[in-house]
């Protein structure tokens, strides 16, 4: 029997479906480092405390009561205004040990009578006898000072005129102070 | 003659391959910046070295010897008791440079004669002709002292007396140091 | 009548496509915190800024000119040379405030006239009337003094000898100064 021809060959089959999706790649590398930070703060300084006045008088002077403050005209130094022109008085902002150096020129045939007194309480004297010489005469001390200490010179009159030579030209009279070693 | 049908269609092809990896992530973000650094050491603490002293004497002198040193007996300052009151004596436990200060009051009709000392060196003089009148003088100098160094007044006596006037009430003789610049 | 055998099976499909690339990785991860700041500057150490002279003159003086600097030969102290020897003055190397102070014999008979001078302005006098007797007189003052500054002691001559007395075996003129507070 006879049998016809074999079929044509089927169609070729559908493309396999698409291949999954690739791995998530590597992790990026790590971010640079932050930046350095600031530079702290710097330390505190060193402290200089400090208190100095120089003060001088012009005008001659006669004292006039029993007890009295010389009182100064010129100033030299007066840090932070710690001498009171107005008093005569050096006020202690800075508790410590302080140098103190008064220089007068006496008066002829009077005396010079006066003493470095620290508040109410005489500390050193500077005295000159009647002479018809007038000369220079000076004194200092040191002092350890607490806050709010009054330093001053105190004019003191007895029986004789108490007086101080100037004359407007020249600075005679001058009266010093400074801190030497502030309290520990 | 008939021909046989046509063959089935095909198998559906194999799955495609897996895709490539995905490309790197991004480099990740800097990281943040860092704290701030710490304070400061604190600047070098003010070496407050410190040495002072402001003696008195309120008794009246004669010299007894050719040579004596000045006694005082009255303290104004002493810081860490460096002037000795039994010897009169200032001993240096602070090298660096001082500033010295003499100041008394002469005697009617007799001489006064001192000199202000370093160890056994005579640095200045104070001196005062004999007189009927007394007066104040000072006499001041700064000396660069190393460790153990003494300074102290000396009397000088020669054939006159050789005095210092005080009376009980004031302090007229004072002797006065301190440390200007410590040795660096 | 008979049919031919069913044709043959396709062929297979082709293979899928590929898959698609992956995802991109993750991002990086943030990068380290910086590191931390420097540490502050040291706070200012203490300045220990010093200036100190302290000089003499042994020898005797009479003023040769109407106006002249006192010249000294001796050094106690000269910290630095900011004292000039040759020409009897101060030099001001380190701003601020300084203690002078000046000390000298009078010459029986005559005058003895000078002022503590700065730069070309007198600031005080230190002056002795002529006597029989010869004495010792001293002046001090505080300055605040800028850089270059001069300080020096100044004859002035009138129509009297202007004379300082001394001898060759003691220091009796002697001129001292110091920083008291440097310049802030």
């Amino acid at each position: 029997m006879l049998t016809g021809e074999k079929g044509d060959r089927g169609d070729r089959g559908t493309p396999g479906k698409a291949g999954v999706d690739g791995p998530p790649g590597f992790t990026g590398v790590s971010g640079p480092k932050g930046s350095k930070g600031d530079t702290g703060t710097p330390g505190d300084p060193c402290k200089t405390q400090q208190s100095s006045f120089s003060v001088g008088r012009r005008k001659a002077l006669h004292s006039a009561d029993y007890y009295q403050a010389l009182i100064f005209d010129t100033v030299f130094v007066n840090l932070d205004e710690h001498f009171n022109m107005f008093k005569g008085k050096f006020y202690c902002f800075v508790p410590g040990v302080y140098f103190f150096n008064v220089n007068i020129h006496t008066w002829n045939f009077k005396e010079t009578y006066l003493h470095l007194m620290l508040n109410d309480r005489q500390q050193v004297i500077l005295y000159a006898q009647p002479s018809e010489r007038s000369i220079m005469q000076s004194q200092s001390v040191m002092l350890a000072l607490e806050l709010n200490d009054e330093v001053w010179v105190r004019l003191y009159k007895r029986e004789r005129d108490n007086a101080i030579y100037s004359d407007d030209v020249d600075v005679y009279i001058t009266f010093n102070g400074h801190l030497v070693a502030p309290k520990v």
